[in-house]
């Protein structure tokens, strides 16, 4: 097998989101900017990963129309981020369903992550929508948070 | 950055579910699997590769506990099949997500596949529960189906 086929024609739907998505980091730089990473270093530093990988799988995220490049004002200097496109915040489901996965069937002993909907305060055991009260779940109404720790806004660490 | 980072005892679940199905043939075996493949012949012909490849594949999965080897007879010989386990079927809200982010962020202009919840017969538009009754979606009662041919079961074809 190839490492990665070329599925952009694909008949199915699910092989043409995995080729764009089918790489992980693109999920877990995905992950990030759902927390609100936009700059460069945010990314760099969360992932671990050498400047110039970076770049390229960020630029490669743009040309998928995944992140936006935005300029922002830093030491004077124009520089350049990254923003969520519609695109990049729709997949938003994927990433809720593989962590309510990873919970259920590949659980640690220590800690647990929760997707809990903003609007009603519940955690949700659905993806796309909230298994309390039934809203829509969105990049801007969803935070992902250690249930034990009600209330914090946590990052996720790899 | 490494092609597989070894992901299985991060903090983070989502980067632990990407340990196991950051491999998009991983999705792409278990989509034919949830519409019923059992046997190493379906599965190949269905994806397309190699007997060898498909067979580590195959392995690795049963390994990941996302398959599990069943036993059937054919032409007088007992054989080996793959049924899903809980895990992998558990795994049908990321194939539904994905499958709706393809329609709706690469479209084809012919043909366009739909989430159907058997149940009630409407289409969904979440991954994981009915948008239009609200029951839960499992692999038993999901249909993937072209909206064009309703009651029409289809498999995807690549």
């Amino acid at each position: 097998m190839p490492l990665r086929s070329d599925w952009s024609g694909a008949t199915c739907p699910i092989a043409r989101s995995l080729d764009v998505v089918g790489d992980p980091w693109v999920l877990l730089v995905l992950r990030e900017a759902l927390q609100g990473a936009t700059r460069f270093e945010e990314f760099r530093d969360a992932l671990g990963v050498a400047d110039s990988v970076l770049s390229r799988r960020l630029g490669a995220m743009v040309d998928a129309d995944l992140l936006a490049r935005a300029p922002y004002r830093s030491d004077q200097r124009t520089r350049e981020g990254y923003l969520l496109t519609e695109a990049g915040g729709d997949l938003l489901p994927v990433l809720n369903a593989l962590m309510h996965w990873g919970e259920r069937h590949r659980p640690r002993t220590t800690g647990r992550m929760a997707v809990v909907h903003e609007g009603c305060g519940a955690e949700t055991a659905y993806a796309d929508s909230c298994s309390h009260c039934g809203e829509r779940l969105t990049a801007s109404n969803v935070s992902w948070v250690k249930p034990r720790d009600p209330g914090v806004r946590l990052p996720l660490v790899r």
